[in-house]
């Protein structure tokens, strides 16, 4: 067997892997992708990193908060600004299960509070906010620094797959400028392939050229179906190769391959309690379709032979 | 001096260019800038090809209502069908000329129109039918196909860029779908670098991996301050060159190289009656900020040999 994938136990899910980029680079089989067309999509939380026990994200924004409300007493007692000043992380998380269970009404509160956050901030202060809080900011459980809580095998498979000529884009239900920070440092992933959230922008004029800088409104919400959408906005192609975790990722799995060209769909199953986590909340329907059309379900307790880079 | 740019005629122009290209690519120079930050846009209509006596995207839209005003004779004394349906380019064009001088009433009468062709058709018909359109069909004066009638000196800027390791963009207010179907042939620029107008999409579930298809509403305008955010939320970086003809391109040749940069801002004077066309409507104002703050204006008529590829 090769020896790409070193984090990855041997077995059935890195043997489809290997066979998968085999076919499809290989120019004597029909199964044969061009270069050009050989795009794989990553979703992010839970599949590139670590998402319990809440999102990274969340908590970079929640001590944005946490800190308005600091400086103003009166927050304290409304959401979301009450449960990041009390550190409720019982609410935020359910606010975002509850979202892929169907029920957006703490979700949405808890938007409302970020989004006065960004309003008339420039982008560039964001990028570079996020990639100092995932430099040196602490996992609340797990010991680790934020960046060192991405998934070592995955690391792995986007060398691996890049080595054979893939193009990975990155398709986040999290914030496109946030991962900006630190896609290409962490993953190797350009600036131009990280699809993901947005706020709407502005551009300003004025000396020196202009700056872009943040509303306070959504532009797109890069979740469900709409994650098909902005890979066809931002790329133009169908991929080949998805990876999700979430019922969230479940329209750009489907999207992958589509009625002409091999697929490999990838989703990560979280069951390691001892060395990351173990649920399947707000990922119950895709785990479902998963096993119904035979996608490859990645078992972190049985496919990975290490989770996190800093593991022995 | 250079081998490039054979279809330019020797001059400030050309010489503005070669000197502006030579001090972004050498290392030695405090003006030198490295590959993946030498981001390089290029609006469309009027600066890589012939936008007179209308858009070309708009011929091919025209025809697709005449088509319906033909099934249907009701349409005929209704806008933009009548007008379609009885070649009044007058009405047409006078339509986006007013666009560009602040009055957007009979744009919107005929997006209106345009926005009924595009309900639930798939993307790739589209691009498709665009492809098909420019090879085969006539300009109405200059006895040229539509894929004829590119600038062949902005064709060779682009290669030049290119081959200096630049990553040329286009950034148009025409419909990026139709763009798609075309940009690589005709200009080298791969589909995944074509910024333009988009209508909203919608994915629909499906066997064989669902489909993206167009919904009757607009989505992105990609013209004035929207091309810089658009090139924000599709580059993620600042151009150092940008390239236009009109009032539309004003924020997007201004947001170009920034306080920390360098930047070539080209913006093309169309005064050439003989070989092209002679008009400054739409384009007084940039006109008058370029000769401000002294961009490097092309004019039609003292820089280029060749206008056409089909020249002489």
């Amino acid at each position: 067997m090769s020896t790409e994938l070193q984090s990855w136990n041997d077995g059935k899910t890195k043997e489809r892997i290997l066979n998968y980029v085999g076919s499809v680079t290989d120019p004597s089989q029909a199964s044969f992708v061009p270069v050009e067309e050989r795009i794989a999509v990553f979703d992010n939380d839970g599949t590139l990193w670590c998402e319990k026990p809440m999102y990274i994200q969340l908590d970079f924004l929640l001590r944005k908060l946490a800190a308005q409300a600091e400086r103003d007493a009166s927050l304290r007692s409304k959401q979301p600004w009450q449960a990041a000043w009390e550190k409720d992380f019982d609410w935020l998380g359910g606010a975002v299960t509850k979202h892929y269970q169907g029920d957006d009404g703490d979700l949405k509160v808890l938007l409302g509070g970020i989004l006065t956050l960004s309003e008339g901030q420039a982008v560039e202060q964001i990028e570079s906010d996020a990639g100092d809080f995932i430099q040196n900011e602490q996992h609340p459980t797990l010991g680790l620094t934020y960046q060192d809580c991405i998934y070592q095998p995955m690391l792995e498979l986007l060398q691996y797959l890049q080595a054979n000529g893939f193009s990975n884009y990155i398709v986040s239900g999290g914030g496109r400028d946030f991962m900006r920070g630190f896609a290409k440092d962490l993953y190797g992933i350009p600036r131009e392939r990280v699809i993901g959230s947005t706020v709407a922008y502005q551009y300003l004029e004025g000396s020196g050229g202009g700056t872009i800088v943040q509303k306070a409104e959504l532009d797109v919400v890069d979740d469900g179906p709409a994650k098909s959408v902005q890979i066809w906005n931002t790329v133009g192609r169908r991929p080949i190769l998805a990876a999700g975790n979430s019922n969230g990722d479940l329209a750009m799995l489907e999207f992958a391959g589509g009625p002409s060209r091999p697929s490999l769909r990838l989703l990560v199953s979280h069951d390691d309690n001892d060395r990351e986590f173990d649920y399947t909340a707000g990922a119950e329907k895709v785990l479902n379709v998963a096993q119904e059309q035979d996608w490859t379900i990645i078992s972190i307790k049985q496919d990975w032979r290490k989770v996190f880079p800093t593991d022995s």
